[in-house]
């Protein structure tokens, strides 16, 4: 089996045998550019070690794993044009760097370019197979997106249609990048299925852990400014189980706190604090808990090994354990 | 045999059976709106036409027909962005009518539902060849809007690389639709080939004829305002082959005259009378006609009798044979 370590050598490996055309410069220099500011790598790897459950070759699987990094890449340069977001890990997006015209073409092509790896496979079946679930998949990821857009201007956003959002938005497709590894390795399709719900669920809890550390997160730990949402005004599982738990007369009290600009003193405070009245981080913590559940429910139905497995449950157990 | 208004039935009855799903609304009614705004269906038809080439069945071909028409309209709609157009055959662009986030992410999901039309045949190796053909092709169009873009702002484009650009842009997914045409019918490679390169030789020369219209069409005829290319400052092929056939001493009257607005008394005929004191008509509509034989070279050899590319020939030679 091969560790964390081993499979992003791999995938780097990989990619750096696979660079993009050199002409036209301008429309995949930007391509490189994106891909160079880093990130985990989670989606190949989650790929990869799904593969590796049932096929002790995993390089073969190596193309879809580069081809879901691709779209994954290709959905933050178009996001970024959309939430006009100047920043990603610290330096400039694409649009900015460049322009917004450079933004839609250079993520259009690393879209079609994710599609081309996928039919490097030489087993006609295979290519089918992941084609028809990385587009099946890659749909789902633009209505999330959609949705996203539109809650930002309704205040009547119920908690199931914010996790229908984040399933479609960002859990599908680590469900979709398991499967297609199960795919790559040959499973049969009923593990593929359970494959791809683990992922989903997995990431379900995995967005519902993120809403929680960005307002309770150990800033020593977390990455970016916590209460970063609250200071937004974003509509997280944490607001949206507090208007759902509150009683109806009291619901105006965070309602007029999330209509305030970032600069209001003490509105972190004052927001966690009507959080911490309602128990919604308990709350949070325990749906987290409840699909986190599901997610390794789904696991063990796959008929494999335990021994197989236990990769693959260390690395979404690590994930989904930060607490604070 | 169909011709084409049978074709254009068969088309439109495929896309009517096949709406676009209806939520999320905002993501994909402006699908719908682009779709509705008209359009020649041309590649669809020139696909289903390729499939009659060697079968008598061409409803199994639909599916890769609309993949094709889908994937134009996604180029026009993120196109449209970049150009900044406010209208497309006369109705406001996606992003004037909603806003560029629609604009991208409608063309986003348009892209993605064409990979998952392909992937609706039966046979496996026919999806894969389809898809390896679409990815290419597609990939191609990326470059050659890339190109175009690049010419924009600069004042040494040559000839050949004008060529290059509207192969790239729009000439190959010509030749890929006719490709993917044979693909669906079960043609053997080279005859596929054939076709692709039957298409793209005939879209590059169908594109000169294009810039000569838009600048000696007849008004009655020409759907667009004649000249407007010259009042743009448009590079077109007119203007790089006089560029080219000038003596060096007198491009700079030429190119004085594409540095000016277009309100300036006079431009289009002046230019005109340049075009025409070097016969850069003449010379276009010799190219044009070069790579039309080229076209229809490329049809002889493909291995089906005489009486079954009636239909296709007729069709390219239509649309060729508009001289004024």
């Amino acid at each position: 089996m091969h560790d964390l370590p081993a499979l992003l050598t791999k995938i780097d490996g990989y990619a750096a045998a696979n660079p993009f055309p050199e002409a036209p410069r301008e429309l995949f220099e930007p391509c490189t550019y994106m891909l160079d500011l880093g990130g985990k790598r989670l989606r190949p790897a989650l790929l990869l070690m799904a593969a590796e459950l049932f096929s002790d070759t995993i390089d073969t699987a190596l193309p879809a794993a580069w081809a879901v990094e691709l779209f994954h890449n290709f959905t933050l340069m178009h996001d970024d044009i959309m939430d006009a977001a100047p920043l990603r890990r610290g330096q400039p997006t694409v649009h900015t760097r460049w322009n917004t015209t450079t933004g839609i073409l250079s993520g259009d092509v690393m879209l079609i370019q994710a599609y081309r790896y996928l039919t490097s496979f030489s087993n006609p079946a295979v290519v089918t197979e992941l084609v028809k679930t990385f587009s099946r998949v890659a749909t789902e990821v633009c209505e999330g997106q959609q949705y996203d857009i539109n809650f930002e201007s309704r205040n009547d956003v119920a908690l199931p249609e914010y996790i229908r959002m984040i399933e479609l938005k960002t859990a599908v497709l680590l469900g979709g990048a398991m499967e297609m590894g199960a795919i790559c390795a040959g499973a049969n399709p009923a593990d593929a299925e359970h494959l791809y719900h683990f992922g989903r669920l997995a990431g379900i809890s995995f967005q519902i852990q993120d809403d929680l550390l960005d307002t309770y997160g150990d800033p020593a730990k977390f990455g970016k400014q916590v209460g970063g949402d609250i200071l937004q005004n974003k509509k997280t599982f944490l607001v949206l189980k507090a208007l759902e738990t509150m009683p109806a007369g009291n619901r105006h009290v965070l309602e007029t706190w999330l209509q305030t600009g970032p600069e209001t003193p003490g509105k972190v405070d004052a927001v966690r604090a009507i959080f911490d009245q309602y128990k919604i981080p308990e709350l949070a913590a325990a749906e987290k808990k409840r699909f986190q559940a599901e997610a390794f429910t789904q696991l063990e139905k796959v008929g494999v090994s335990e021994a197989r497995k236990v990769a693959l449950r260390q690395m979404i157990g690590n994930l989904l354990d930060r607490d604070r």
